[in-house]
């Protein structure tokens, strides 16, 4: 095998990470299964980042993008209006803000990707309140480009970014007190802090160790954000989508983000998507053009995304994802009682998380679960397996993935 | 007509800007033709901003691609290994860095967009040399994410940034005395200057108005970087890809570059991709990771980007894009003789750029375009028209549109 | 009178401040009185800022410095070695220092400010460090010019820098629970936040409004400075030189400062002076001339400054001090419990303050001392009055002091 | 002798530097002349860096303090109105301002340095305009605290800083290819440069090496000042208070500085000032107390700084500093043509500079004129001796003092 991956080595930049841990060329992948090169399966519990929330090639997408290509439709528009686009717009507005009262809400699509919209997000949050610093979190993860890595908390990430992270006051998630101290400071006229921008919120950290905001903080940092004249975004790109068992993970914690930020999941088969969703009181202070990119308009992703948003127009799919998830969490609790080296078990909907002693543990049972033929990734600073598998998902494969976790576990503990 | 966008001004963001000056919604396109929804057909010479120089639905990729869906290929894959990333490097590295002695090069792939590759390439040029200042040129377009807009230099991009941007040291594109007074700053102790991390070029800028860099400035830029130590970055994203003639457009001008930044035209045929070509040298100071990205493994890109790259394997096709080139010229240099308005034509292959005495010119003779069924794009500060039309535009239709420009200059000026 | 005043209304800056709460012309001072052209005698309970702890041409200074004068002593020396300057360094060691165990400490005289010494202090901490962000608190003043302004709390100070004030965690003195949010931040590698290089301190907070540091706190931040490497920097411009009943205002906290910064008092009788004591272990950092300033070698500085050292050779003066502040804190004692206006009374040795409900009250009442004769100012943002007459000064001017501000006050409330 | 420095070497910080040049104690001095310890005397050619134009201990000053001290005028005032300011600013206004046409001036004291004065000038040209950069030159000197230290040039103090130094835009000193170069940047709307808050530029370079601004050029800095919006500062700090045969060095240019920054020289004898003059129409923005500092009031300076000015009431003053300037010129003209390590000569009134090799001649050059008694001082990067003896210089002495350099250089080439 080794020869087929005499490419990369030779010709692939040193930066690649992925690939090191699961060092096998693939060659096709149908909802969570992956096949590589020497035809061994692997049940995919990663799904791409958290991107394929309804399976590699879903067939449903398959066809509708095979079908617009075929139709010579419009692939690549910059932000001009094509027919897909329309529709996409169109359903979402049907069957996620409407739902919601929020049928007046502006959508901006960025550059497809989740940094890119990040980095819209704050320049409009600075831009309507003319101010320029942002509240970001411990263990938030925002993206990589300049303006949306200050926003990102781990040092790993950071370290990289060769100048000053600047603009960013950092405080701790779902830390009431914390966040009453903030208050404090931001109020105090000798603090030395002025009102910020905006506060970034993930709702659900998920790359920072699967962590659900409780109510009480979140709607904590709403109010404060309100009171301080600061927006209030919702970084929904990894847990939006249908990930925690509804469209928003936010669902249930009785919020009214001014901009929610989406991508991953949103773009449908792994065609990429940036958008944000904007209060029109906010979104009418951007003029025409100042934030571009050259790919905002993918019609791909409009065409597979169209048929993702498809899944939400009833509660049956989000139900699927409550129940698999609680599959999932099953197997993990049993672990933690029975194991001391597991030390919790973290969930929304079908993103669980089950904390280790060690990232040397860790990385002992993932490349176990390699092995055995099950995708899956560490995340945070490394002690944390993050279990986020297409929610396509059928039962079997799921439970074989779950069996093959198992064994690793078993296998290094 | 008016009711079909009603969706997009209703629910989508004010900043939407190319749609206003193309109010219509299309439906589908082909090679160098757009048609609407009501059937009205535009000849496109803006190629979806220099992306489509294999045309909308170029034959060959829409079949690749389709094979590659209906085969259930890895359309996602972060940065794992796929069948279809492997044919991509290796055509990349045999038909474009073999002929060109850079074989040992390293193919670094970022998230999908232009500023995604270039945040990337100000990260590597500062890890490397461990300083933080980056050069950057006049009327320079670099991307829209907080790293990369420091490096752009339009103003009506840069203050929407919201805070500061810093770290870049601003000169002027081919001038040689401001290079040689830059020059004695840098090896002046006691200027306040010193040694900065890189220079970041276009080697011709295009959104900037189609300049290219003159081969006595750009050795001189490259033998600045060099003396201090510097990395010496050449953006070629919308001027690479065969766009002027030759694969890179500084083929001709016997530089070598420490990072090439790819992107745009690279994806094939409007999927969309963002890569890195560095020096193994500067490559190795990344660690796995430092720079990562969701939709960094996009099968589509890898699939339609290999058949673009197929497009040079001999000097056929380059050769056809001079002798386009040299049509719209020919037609340019009458305008510009003709009208008093008409102030200099710029080109490199088949990038071409007309100017205007001002934007209100522009503005209405683009007004009339649209009018025509010609979609064309103004640049700079609006005083300028610029015609990329796909590289593989027939020649009925370039000399339709082009008689479409011709008459919508005369019915303004 | 007025006319008298017509040229600093003509030709001064509008930026004068003191001046208009003090429309008058001074022309003499002695110990706490100073006397204006009308021959109107005022008392000083404000000292000129905190810097005249030894009295208005105290005349043991007087007598010093008028010897130097006439022998011609070295008035200005830049960091070159003289007599007087010698004299005052092994004062400062034998009377200070030596008691402390702190003989090996290495004194550095800065340009003759305290915000001077301050961003010398900076310079050191980010040296011995390599690293670049200073914790500084909530109310704290450390100086006007950029680097210390960027430590100062105050709002109304900071909004006067017209650019970005950086490289500065805040956070909330004397507050045990954000003290220890901190410390989790800065050992978490996922919160964004790296460790500084100094925290910078009052003891006793003095422009803030008379804090003083509670021992538990104060030993906490030097504790946390202590575990991340950090410089433990305490800021004892206004509250040393015995002006809290002791040389340094924190002696009774049990601390070990890794740089003591000093100007105000220490210069005697209001010639300038800018000092850091300084850990040799620290300041052996310094290259030569690293940090320069004309006007760091003031004899006349030197001259007056012993003689100050002088009163703190044994407890005496100490005792004094304590004895006065007493004095004034028992008619503060009786406002406060008088009016409902007044709500609070802080205190450390001869540094007071009461609080008022507001800062329009405030302002009434000090206009009202101004009337009665006495100068007093108020602190914070407006709505406390901070007591600081000189340490010198007679019982019976004090005495008179406090009727004439209890006169005031009932004259308001 | 070396007992007698042993206080300082054990108790002074690593950071002295000039006293290593120079390691002896001094305990006298009058007018050019310094007497150590050991009763050797030095002729004093460095004039404690440009402060001393008066001499050392000058007679009618020390008179005039002596009688202050004893009379107990006000020493320390912050910045309340006392007879002696009121003295100055009518004196200054008197015989610097009204014959230049200047007298509603405005002027403003700052804390007593000329870094502090920076720091003022720049908040307010900042404030004025609401932008944020300012233009500095190579080989500027502006002072050590951040904001004025980022204006400075030379890379050693720069290196000093810890953290970034922004804000500042860069250009060459009297070049005019360079300004007109940063001109067409300033008014290109696709440089990425925008119109700064101000210029700041020595008139005469001093510790840059002694190079005075053409006329052509500092008009031409000027016009681009007004042209952008931006105000023109000029800081004579050391080429001011009568330096250069005039009482500014700009007098004989034709220019009308929005903002001087004067200190050193000013404040008579050694007794520390700084002060801005401002034009009025800028002077306003300021609020009361936005710039604060606590040495602002200093009695001593005013009554000294009073004596120096009134040797500007005629130009008697003047022409005898440009006749001991050319008896200075002609001895360093002829060691210029005798030795060819001697490069070129400049000179402005009574400051001059001869540039050597290297500055490793320099250094020797230096140490020999410290053994054969006399003061002098190397500049810039070391490679420059300059020549600022107090403007009061005895003939004989300035006789004595260049036979005792001719020596120095004759011993070492």
């Amino acid at each position: 095998m080794s020869n087929k991956i005499t490419t990369f080595e030779k010709n692939e930049s040193e930066i690649r990470a992925y690939c090191r841990a699961v060092p096998t060329v693939f060659k096709s992948s149908k909802n969570a299964v992956m096949i590589d090169e020497n035809d061994k399966e692997f049940i995919d519990f990663f799904a791409g980042a958290g991107v394929l929330n309804f399976g590699h090639n879903n067939p449903k997408m398959k066809e509708a993008i095979v079908d617009f290509i075929q139709r010579d439709g419009v692939i690549h528009s910059l932000d001009m209006y094509t027919d897909v686009k329309r529709e996409f717009i169109d359903s979402f507005v049907e069957t996620i803000l409407k739902p919601r009262g929020w049928e007046d809400r502006k959508l901006q699509f960025t550059g497809p990707t989740g940094t890119n919209a990040v980095e819209a997000a704050l320049k409009l949050a600075r831009k309507v309140t003319g101010r320029t610093e942002i509240v970001a979190f411990n263990r938030g993860f925002h993206g990589m480009t300049l303006g949306a890595l200050a926003c990102t908390a781990n040092n790993a990430f950071r370290s990289s970014s060769g100048v000053p992270l600047t603009n960013v006051i950092r405080d701790t998630f779902n830390d009431m007190e914390a966040l009453e101290n903030l208050r404090q400071k931001m109020f105090d006229l000798g603090s030395g802090m002025l009102p910020p921008a905006a506060f970034i919120v993930e709702p659900v950290q998920a790359e920072g160790g699967v962590r659900p905001a409780t109510k009480e903080w979140l709607q904590g940092v709403q109010k404060l954000a309100n009171d301080t004249g600061a927006l209030f975004i919702l970084d929904s790109i990894q847990c939006g989508s249908g990930r925690c068992g509804s469209y928003f993970s936010f669902d249930d914690l009785d919020v009214d983000p001014d901009i929610i930020i989406l991508a991953k999941g949103l773009g449908g088969v792994g065609t990429p998507i940036g958008m944000l969703v904007n209060k029109p009181e906010f979104d009418k202070a951007w003029g025409p053009g100042q934030h571009t990119g050259t790919f905002r308009g993918q019609g791909l992703s409009f065409v597979a995304g169209k048929v993702g948003l498809d899944y939400f127009k009833d509660e049956e799919f989000n139900n699927e994802t409550k129940r698999k998830g609680d599959i999932i969490r099953k197997v993990l609790d049993e672990i933690n009682s029975k194991y001391s080296q597991a030390i919790e078990i973290r969930q929304k909907g079908m993103m669980l998380a089950i904390e280790f002693d060690s990232a040397a543990t860790v990385k002992e049972i993932t490349g176990k679960c390699y092995e055995n033929g099950l995708i899956i990734g560490a995340c945070s600073t490394g002690e944390i397996i993050k279990f986020i598998p297409p929610l396509t998902i059928e039962d079997d494969k799921l439970n074989e993935g779950l069996n093959r976790f198992v064994a690793s576990v078993e296998a290094v503990l």
